[in-house]
């Protein structure tokens, strides 16, 4: 059994998810909470999944990063928009020789964290994962969970897979999640946006699903001319997407049920959107290199007046 | 006093009320009517403008254009979305020494009308024009009503002020109508789409008035990188938009009191979009000359799904 200590910072949906599955695996996990943290330390966690519904009666539950210990492991699962927070948050609570794991949407964040805590001990993980928090310690796990680990090499330097994410992996991995991992962190994220930036985008702009995006011939092609901007994207940073991982996705995607976007989620329940993650940095990652990517300039754009209004700006 | 005859087709906002202040100035002017028929043939048109308003108890009304006399002025006044109707709607009301004058949306509408009477019975015009129709044959016209009046040449080769354009053009100014006449109709089109593409497109996919477009730093910005790509568009067919007539448009924007585009009324009252005519021309027309427009793309193609989901596709 593994002596690693894990916090959490953002039991929602992924944080409560991940973390009470750690816990459940035998795993010393310690759980930071805001709005939930009386509910949660009274009432522990409670997780409804397709693999099986269990309930943690009990928890480490904190409001406040000061009353934590330093853990060996602290998985950032806060939603991108509450980033503001880390360079407060962060170093009290890593270890000295801790690990921080991001994961977290988008792209460019383990750069952040590694400017808080030094690049040395930034691992990032994209997690495809469907699941809801229905209530204050309640998750809703819908499906999917798989986690792709890769080690953050500064200025995201490829860094092959170590022991440690190897070591990370077989927590998560005796916890029940599928683990994969991957040698180019990079490449993995900007390949996970060529889903997320077209779908994520489209969904909250014109009120849909992904099928109805793929059923209308028109977003489907707005939708593949957008991945193939991600791919110049990609290409801007050395990185390669190939023509038939864009037709997998699109083909994938037919074949989904219908499905309401995180995003799409987040902007139904009036929460704020992870624009500069998913959107804003790609575009600036490319900028740098000198290469401009009109259609999700335009998406994001877009997102920002939504989500400004809805903000009230 | 002109002796000219003139047909409205299309006896809306803008054919009622252009075809009102001419019968109102004493010219023979007969109009086509689908569902308005019956109201308007019993109890004539009622202008309320904001120049005065008045009432022609009587006007020449006809649901069938086969009753229609052969007019030396046959007006297009329909919304492009019906010019599928223009083939059977159009030859037996154009004198044989007629003219036709477009007075619709968007790009390349007199070409198709050229392909039905001939180009040298072609002339164009653009409106700027605020009226609503509120009831059947009440027309509220709200501000402006000047008509911009061009030779449509084979092709859009430039065609020159001829003798009858002036001619139209004194109809017109003796109606109490503003006219100003252009050498060159395809650079009056592209100017004026520099306006009618981003806030017509962007006012329907964000819900947004001008005014909260401009407001927002995204959106102004986004607008303002979709003119620019519209004088791309204009380039590809050899026709020149400075940078100072994009930012006059945009400080007019910021000028006028908050407005509701035309596409957003058609919109909210779930009436089928100008999207080809507005969008989809110049798109293609760019295309031809081997130019993109990814963000004109990215509009229409949203604009596309919008509508026509409102349609039940």
């Amino acid at each position: 059994m593994s002596k690693r200590t894990y916090a959490i910072l953002g039991t929602g949906a992924l944080g409560g998810f991940y973390g009470a599955r750690l816990q459940k695996a035998g795993l010393n996990v310690h759980f930071l909470l805001r709005s939930d943290y009386e509910h949660v330390s009274k009432n522990g966690i409670t997780i409804e999944s397709v693999d099986g519904d269990f309930r943690l009666p009990q928890v480490n539950a904190y409001c406040d990063v000061g009353n934590m210990p330093r853990c060996d492991v602290v998985v950032i699962a806060l939603k991108t928009t509450q980033n503001h927070l880390l360079p407060k948050m962060l170093p009290p609570v890593v270890k000295d020789d801790g690990i921080v794991l991001v994961l977290q949407n988008g792209l460019g964040v383990e750069e952040e964290v590694a400017q808080i805590v030094g690049s040395d001990k930034v691992i990032g993980g994209l997690c495809f994962l469907c699941s809801n928090k229905v209530e204050p310690g309640h998750i809703c796990h819908l499906d999917y969970g798989q986690i792709t680990l890769g080690e953050y090499g500064a200025n995201y330097y490829p860094a092959g897979i170590t022991e440690r994410i190897r070591q990370i992996g077989e927590d998560f991995e005796s916890a029940g999640i599928l683990i994969e991992f991957t040698e180019d962190l990079l490449l993995a994220r900007w390949k996970k946006l060529v889903w997320n930036i077209p779908y994520n985008g489209l969904s909250v702009i014109l009120n849909a699903t992904t099928a109805e995006l793929m059923a209308n011939v028109h977003t489907r092609t707005l939708v593949e001319q957008i991945m193939y901007e991600i791919a110049a994207g990609a290409k801007s940073c050395t990185r390669m997407i190939s023509d038939s991982f864009i037709q997998t996705m699109l083909d994938y995607t037919v074949k989904m049920k219908p499905y309401r976007t995180s995003m799409k989620i987040d902007y139904d329940e009036r929460r704020p959107l992870e624009v500069e993650a998913i959107f804003g940095n790609p575009l600036r990652m490319a900028q740098v290199a000198g290469v401009n990517l009109p259609q999700i300039t335009c998406l994001y754009q877009q997102l920002k007046f939504l989500d400004g209004k809805h903000r009230g700006e």
